[in-house]
């Protein structure tokens, strides 16, 4: 871990800003690179847009960790940890990405909830670099208004 | 390779069509995965957005290989071959990239020059992952209307 990426509340979650360099063409965007403090492995990179002011919760993932940001438009991420091993349990976070004001990763470790919701009132586009490729077999999900979950989503 | 992937005219070069899946919240749009038979190794993911009708050419990377796609708009790439020890040498090759209809993945082996137009009239985003962390050691560029390529950007 280096000193741009900071821990915050839930237990393995991390946030790391990433450079938006201007060039005569346009904005040239950081993700992820393999000699990177914030890199484990490479499983996949995929895309996912999200409509305006939509709602994608929830889900959790047993065994792969996510590394997302926002090159378009702008999410609300939350976080939920319900793992009773976890000294953040039942801790809830947010956390505002995309540009250009909140371009960074974050980081999501196996076995926590999350989803997203738009905010820009465009379409806006995830990036996702998990480490293990999509594999149905071990991503769970739960309603978006499930009371498992401490967190109200705007309408 | 599988085969989804087409052998084109410049050699080490190839195109592999990409799926997008519709989800109520959005498109979803795969780029490349760990086990997927174009996949080699990770070195880095990024992004560059490019501004409409703008041209960013020429470059070469002597080590590092692309892998190209365009997940928001369209943009024309352009691939010329001076490898003497090619057996496309002196070829060039022009592929229009981006959605819905030309969603897929560009490979371009080291030492090849390759260029970029936007063609959307509207902001693009290209998403690169090479194989090696950028390094500004290994590129070299040409300007755009360099006369030791025999290509034509249109104006």
């Amino acid at each position: 871990m280096n000193l741009m990426i900071k821990s915050l509340e839930i237990e393995g979650v991390f946030a790391k800003p990433l450079k938006q360099i201007e060039t005569n063409c346009g904005t040239v965007l950081q993700m992820l690179r393999n000699d990177s403090s914030s890199f484990n492995q490479f499983g996949e990179i995929y895309f996912s847009e999200i409509h305006p002011r939509m709602i994608n919760a929830w889900k959790r993932h047993k065994q792969q960790a996510q590394n997302l940001t926002v090159p378009l438009g702008n999410i609300r991420l939350v976080i939920y940890d319900d793992r009773p091993t976890s000294s953040s349990c039942g801790k809830t976070i947010e956390y505002e990405i995309g540009r250009p004001e909140n371009y960074k990763l974050i980081h999501i470790p196996p076995m926590l909830w999350y989803g997203f919701q738009e905010i820009s009132g465009k379409v806006s586009i995830i990036a996702n670099c998990p480490d293990k490729p999509h594999d149905p077999e071990e991503g769970e999900s739960k309603p978006a208004d499930s009371n498992q979950i401490p967190y109200q989503w705007e309408a």
